[in-house]
């Protein structure tokens, strides 16, 4: 039977036929590969993903994490099969898959343990949560943590000992960062960490695997204030700080220490994603009294005044994650509804419609194709813009050049608010269609596309909503660096449609009995063309925005703006997966090609237009949102 | 405090400014009532609504119907609330509001009776189901059946004392209903009724309150087939007949006499709607013995193989309650989401970033008025469409003329899979946009909107999916009566155009001191023009559809079709509502009024421009959907 998690077919096409994940092996980082240990990896990360957090997702959803009262205070029971999930995820070592061989890692590049990732996510978002948060903190405190901090909180976590967490959000501060009142005062009794030791307290929201029995300690990295000389919070996001707060303390021989004064305020409910504890936490209301007294020690993490830069390393990482995770239950959701369209007969032909004839699969109906179709341009395109941006992210470490460098750097900054955003917004309508392919059994919790449904739907919100993100792409991205990031994209879409023109051909050339070809060439230079135009069409619409003299004005649509932009970024993933298809149509897989070209032309004809209409209301400087008055609602 | 339900003051408008309901009461039915006893209506269904259905509308989510062993079948177990709930609405003689007064009714208008039911709807989707269900049933067989079904089941059902249901789906006939395999052979042992009496035996799917103890009876209304003499039944819909099967049967003087052969074989447990029992349900399994033998007693309703057309009475009706229930679930996210936006400080404007200044209502946040005026705009537009087509089923049966009568019967047809399924669609982005609004919260349970989210999602699904309306709306609405329905709907469309030529004068020869008037006529000259571009465009395209020659070709795309027409037929209905609202700006209520404009602007602005790219992909008779084949997935 095929996986019903994602496509390997469709996975491998991504990895070697268009982003040459091969060609990474050539770099001295990850000469011990090659596609053979690729494959084995991804061999690896189905079968276990397949056995042990495909089967516990329904339960996990059902039986959500409860808060239970402990010795001192709040727990937290979670079913014991996400244990044994997340265990043999460490015991494989895919925690530290992408790191050193001295870290006890395999060096593999981000774009094969974002593939990685993706059977995970596809098969269990709540459980595979754990583990992404742990790698983005590890990562990020591997950056900017000292080697004794490393030493301490990182190699454990790696080691999937320890799990990790990003404590931001405040219940008054959510997307507003500059507000955060958590508070950081030296400590005067320096603790096992020197000079460094603070101790910290606030209440922070909104904490995925903020509490939980799963590892044995938590590695909390936090967001707080340290006050001036007058004990007053300096105000905005300048006065942010970065500090460890692990739940035990560690000792010096990496034993645990002390309870911590942190402990679990409450649990959100949510309405997906439900095996994932969400946590109120209170840090230093004195509940623990380590070394002597209460206050959560907390340990700086490089200088102070520095923690939203820091922070921003995991976020950006945390980003493209959500990105994945939102594509891959886009892409479960579409091959569950498809095979559930191969199977269940209902209806005939409007043609033909006795009814002395068998039913047929509703994958007969052209109502039902045009919603797997849609999926499909959805999800493939989804994947493909998340595999691609993680592509980049070995590209910035490893190109050869600086300038070649510097230039993936742009693309990924440029592209980033996109990948995050586009999947939460188009692979939760591909989420919605595999619901209404199933009829009323997709309503239900018999069935498992509701519940995709409800994860995916966290996905638009956390890690920056969408609002935030259309103004990180207007606002910043596409004006920064004078406008370089934005120009890095367009000269690299630009480069695709030379590309297309450069291979086609000239289709009016072709013989007669190479009709389909041409067909399927003038198709392409069709498209090449609409894309080329889009972008010209937003270049346009960014500088007159720009132009509009009041950055109320220019903001106000911002929304609108990320939402035609991920149009036209995805329009060019997909020319770039039918350009490949096109050159492969006579080779023995060609209805797997057949498919690409097919789902390429359904966006193309379906979904690129739709921006036109984006670009003219953005270009009008339309202004009704922004005059709209409270009191007028 | 406002209420989060409805706006009490938008429902007035559109009962009494714009339906002009008032002017029924000319009408010898209505004689006896005025806008003081509609009032005292809503008041009462307000008040019911706010303190007994939406208290308990989490709870009934939370601890969902349970199928539990009675003594000798499944038994269902519901919270208390429930029935409480359910006895509070009959006893206020809610059951029979639209009913005449000899059947105990009130003899409302329809019209007023959708905007009772609006209240219950949006305070307890799950709860009100019972009573909707009751009331189609009952209408059904006061149509179709005898004065003896009338005086033994109807009766009781108005009374509240008795519940309906409808019985078409089977496990194997969803959507295609011609495969129902329900059959009902003719009993020689004649019992209660005479010879009307048949043995039923079957299994019935997605049967809302198919089991409960809420009332004394149920009584179920099912499709089944009666063999012919061979012992076949009739493939198709033809063979397709009508019975009332009832939990317990009932004695000549109306006592409960035995119970009937149908059993609860297993609940469905769905994403929302948790409330409303959903059953699968076994006809004559042999498990009761009614009258010394197995087999569910049924009664014919009216003469054989008319089954379809009679429940097609209640499924037209059941299709406006299934836009109602969609657009009022939109409705009280919006306004739950519209509180939230008020009182929720975060942030600050783009242009003025101070973090000492204190933080915003994120009502200030463009993007948040832009989630809301979006809202709004679905939420009226969907209410406005669905009270539309009430006042029509009023108008249907009232109106003056045999002609006026008739054009509002074609109307009513064309629109009601718009009806039906525009809500169903965009007041659930109405209610994603009610999340997005409320942030991380919004996604949790301990906040209102995301039930409603989930509660709304069934609404394109029941009652004829998407797909299935599409093509009733193409396939045989646009065509049927050659033409004549389309042809109603675009005469009334461009009555509305004419009107607003006809009311807003020259606005450039306004002076100077009325420029404000002067822009608010010409934004309005331009959305007449606007829609009666569209309107002609759907025209042309309608054409063109079935010009195509291959019936398979012109219903391809029939969803998308059903979706054009509907942003077009929702323009129609805004600029009605703006028209109005722009007579009364000099009055007393002007914000009321600015906001129906300024909605109404976002609607010609944001969304009806979507229509475009819509009817040309129609008009080029796309097939890229026809065309995809299995194998390609």
């Amino acid at each position: 039977m095929q996986s019903l998690l994602l496509s390997r077919r469709d996975i491998a096409f991504m990895l070697y036929e268009w982003l040459d994940a091969e060609a990474l092996t050539r770099h001295a980082r990850f000469q011990d590969h090659n596609r053979e240990t690729f494959d084995a990896a991804l061999d690896t990360a189905e079968q276990l993903a397949t056995e042990l957090f495909a089967p516990h997702n329904k339960k996990s959803d059902n039986e959500e994490p409860q808060a239970v009262p402990g010795e001192h205070c709040l727990d937290v029971r979670i079913i014991d099969e996400v244990k044994t999930a997340l265990d043999a995820f460490s015991a494989a070592g895919l925690m530290a898959a992408g790191q050193d061989y001295e870290r006890g890692g395999m060096q593999l590049p981000v774009v094969v343990e974002k593939a990685l990732a993706a059977y995970f996510t596809a098969a269990n978002v709540a459980t595979s949560a754990y583990t992404f948060l742990t790698m983005s903190n590890a990562n990020t405190l591997l950056k900017c943590g000292t080697a004794e901090q490393v030493r301490r909180y990182v190699d454990p976590m790696f080691a999937g000992r320890y799990f990790g967490t990003m404590c931001l959000s405040e219940p008054q501060a959510g997307s507003s960062l500059s507000d955060i009142a958590s508070r950081a005062v030296p400590d005067p009794q320096s603790g096992v960490d020197g000079e460094r030791q603070f101790r910290l307290s606030g209440n922070k929201m909104w904490i995925s695997a903020g509490e939980h029995d799963l590892s044995d300690n938590i590695v909390h990295l936090v967001l707080a204030k340290i006050p001036g000389p007058d004990g007053q919070l300096i105000p905005g996001v300048k006065g942010i700080s970065l500090f460890i707060v692990p739940k035990f303390l560690v000792d010096e021989d990496g034993s645990l220490g002390e309870r911590n004064d942190v402990v679990l305020a409450g649990l959100n409910h949510k309405m997906g994603n439900r095996g994932t504890t969400n946590c109120l936490l209170n840090f230093g209301e004195g509940k623990f009294q380590p070394q002597g007294k209460g206050g959560a020690i907390a340990y700086l993490v490089g200088n102070p005044h520095q923690g939203l830069a820091q922070m921003f390393h995991m976020m950006n990482e945390a980003r493209i994650g959500v990105g994945l995770g939102a594509a891959v239950l886009g892409y479960t959701g579409y091959l569950h509804a498809l095979d559930y369209a191969r199977n269940r007969p209902q209806g005939r032909h409007p043609a033909q419609k006795d009814p002395a004839q068998p039913q047929l699969p509703i994958i007969e109906h052209t109502d039902v194709r045009r919603m797997l179709l849609a999926q499909k341009a959805y999800v493939e395109g989804g994947l493909g813009l998340v595999l691609y941006s993680a592509r980049l992210v070995d590209e910035q470490h490893s190109a050869e050049t600086p300038e070649a460098r510097e230039h993936a750097a742009r693309l990924l900054d440029f592209l980033t608010p996109v990948t995050k955003s586009w999947p939460s917004q188009w692979c939760v309508e591909a989420n919605s269609l595999a619901i209404q392919v199933h009829g009323g059994y997709g309503y239900t919790r018999e069935y498992n596309v509701e519940q995709f449904y409800r994860d995916n739907r966290l996905n638009a919100i956390h890690e920056g909503t969408h609002g935030i993100h259309g103004l990180d792409l207007l606002g910043r991205k596409a004006s920064m660096q004078d406008g370089a990031l934005f120009k890095a994209f367009g000269a690299e879409l630009r480069k695709t449609v030379r590309k297309v023109r450069g291979s086609v051909g000239a289709p009016d050339a072709l013989p007669a009995e190479l009709a389909e070809l041409a067909n399927i060439s003038r198709e392409l230079l069709a498209h090449a063309a609409a894309l080329d135009a889009a972008w010209q069409a937003v270049e346009l619409v960014t500088q007159k925005l720009y132009a509009a003299g009041d950055m109320n004005k220019t903001l106000a649509n911002a929304s609108l703006y990320l939402e035609a932009v991920g149009h036209v970024v995805v329009a060019w993933i997909w020319l770039q997966q039918a350009l490949l298809a096109a050159a492969a149509l006579d080779g023995s897989d060609a209805d797997f090609y057949r498919g690409k070209l097919q789902a390429c032309r359904y966006f193309f004809r379906w979904e690129l237009p739709k921006v036109e209409q984006q670009l003219e209301l953005l270009a009008s400087i339309d202004t009704t949102t922004l005059d709209m008055r409270d009191a007028w609602f």
